[in-house]
């Protein structure tokens, strides 16, 4: 780990070191509200061959850092490469989201393919080695992959869902299989957070997208235990790497979460009050959010006062400024450049 | 307000007075999981039919009471009946939800037609007496009414909608008309509600189903803060008649809730901790919850441990058992039942 003046930012706050102003990124910076982002996209064709193609996946992660220079950048990918990996196809149909066979009983289980998850997953490895050898200096680089909690719902249901019922039944009604299907990708997910970092992650973060749906019994067995499973798996192999938690919509239960997983920083969605989180979350690990993306659709005076308002609750305590959900694709890039504005001027620190 | 043996368990319960056994009620405990109710549902035609005939409607609220016995019986109705008798007429499409025609600006907002509220509704209030003359002496009334910011959502997007992503522009972005629309749905909600009280109801609820989709700033000001101003007006009005509220994925904030808006009782959803609840919010008020629905669906020993913890783990404080949600279409009869038997039982209070 760097301790000299040239140290980046947003690994400063990580570690829980003072920093000269909030770093900053955000969620989905990469994407659809972006005409160069666009572009890429028709030009790779399906948005698997966007992520599996190095030249591409690289381009669309440096985009949104030339435009508004963020601390950070983050991997371009998805968080169902990995039941692609597993050789559960997904598919992605315009306008539909995922598509994937859906995966419902022990013996579904045992048919998935766990034997070349780095294999397949090799053209991720090389977008970061790319990036790494790409990001200016002081920008620094995240991998990340879905909780295992998260991808089960997609592999599970065969898709997005409202209410993930089919999950849920599975999980807590204690039928076989799903306990199996966890551990494979609790394997699987350290397996490819390894290897990102072997190839120049410097921090990895855990989206646990549906983790708000979950009842606290089975928050703890399928949110947080698996969670801590990795995050002990990941630190044995890196034990310098910080790694990102992000269980959306776990409420008061974010602070379970955090005390039990050993995570270094967690994600804060907009729900959560920036001061009930400095009081509760920031004596424990960094922060990171939590302005409600549909304000960087507003944009003007209310986006940038909300935004100070945050920067100011969290401003005494280890924080990385972020949204508390991805930019929506109705986003006006000239708003998101007004917001970076305002964070880079530090007025919060001021 | 009686204070004798014959006192209803809810009521009592909901005093935060000491009871024999948990009170229970589930919401939607009326609906389409039962096949006496979709022979009324046929019958009715339409579903605000239903809800605007008292005939149907005072039969179809009987029907759970009938089978499992519950505590309270809640009012058939809808919480988009308030748009409907706003002048802004709704449909229900066969599986596609409500269908509004959407109001999105100020001038909207004022052809709203505020003068005819009560009257529009008053088969709602005649179910109510109904109900109240055909219930058993031991089984209290419950009317409700959504609250403003949830049924905003509806009224703005024009029905249900993954994000109320418009909502949330009109109100975290200031555009004149939606603090009016708030303060119409605030004055039609405490004449409706003051009306349910006068024609039978014991206590009464507001859902905001939606409010864990606003940030804290949006929280204070769309959820708690109208909440607190209909709370107020119906306590002038019936200062003996408790009010229950339900900020749905309020997270950490219910506490603020509990203590800003004044309620008597909080439903939680099942993502809160029962035990979180416990400690921050029994000793506020009476807490109501909070099995997650799904575990009606799967049944057996999976839902009795789950209701049993629950049952355990807030039977110190006042506490009403419920789900986290509605009753799900999918959900076997026989397993209502079950869960019912072990709450008449009174296994947590042994």
């Amino acid at each position: 780990m760097q301790a000299n003046g040239t140290e980046k930012r947003f690994l400063k706050a990580l570690a829980g070191r003072k920093v000269d102003r909030a770093p900053f990124w955000y969620m989905r910076q990469a994407g659809r509200y972006l005409a160069e982002y666009r572009a890429v996209r028709e030009q790779a064709g399906g948005f698997l061959d966007l992520c599996y193609t190095p030249e591409f996946a690289i381009e669309v992660t440096l985009q949104p850092i030339r435009r508004y220079r963020m601390d950070a950048a983050i991997l371009f990918a998805d968080i169902l490469v990995v039941p692609d990996a597993l050789g559960q196809p997904v598919a992605y149909k315009e306008g539909e989201g995922p598509v994937l066979e859906p995966v419902r009983t022990a013996d579904a289980v045992k048919d998935l393919n766990t034997s070349n998850v780095v294999g397949h997953l090799a053209p991720v490895f090389e977008t970061l080695r790319g990036l790494r050898r790409e990001l200016p200096e002081d920008v620094a680089l995240i991998g990340f992959a879905g909780a295992p909690w998260t991808v089960a719902t997609y592999m599970v249901e065969g898709g997005g869902s409202p209410d993930h019922a089919l999950t849920k039944r599975w999980a807590l009604g204690g039928e076989p299989g799903f306990d199996t299907l966890i551990d494979v990708l609790v394997d699987s997910t350290v397996a490819y957070l390894k290897a990102q970092i072997d190839a120049g992650a410097e921090t990895v973060q855990l989206f646990d997208t549906w983790s708000g749906a979950l009842p606290e019994s089975g928050f703890d067995r399928w949110c947080i235990e698996p969670t801590r499973r990795i995050v002990d798996a990941v630190k044995q192999a890196h034990p310098e790497t910080p790694v990102i938690g992000f269980p959306r919509g776990a409420g008061a239960k974010y602070v379970d979460y955090v005390k039990q997983t050993g995570v270094d920083g967690v994600s804060i969605d907009s729900s959560v009050s920036p001061a009930w989180a400095a009081a509760n979350l920031q004596p424990l690990c960094t922060v990171q959010g939590n302005l409600d993306p549909q304000f960087l659709v507003i944009g003007g005076d209310a986006m940038l006062s909300e935004a100070q308002r945050i920067l100011s609750t969290l401003g005494n305590g280890p924080h990385i400024f972020n949204l508390g959900h991805g930019i929506v694709p109705q986003t006006p890039p000239e708003h998101v450049a007004a917001l970076s504005e305002l964070i880079h001027a530090g007025t919060a620190d001021d």
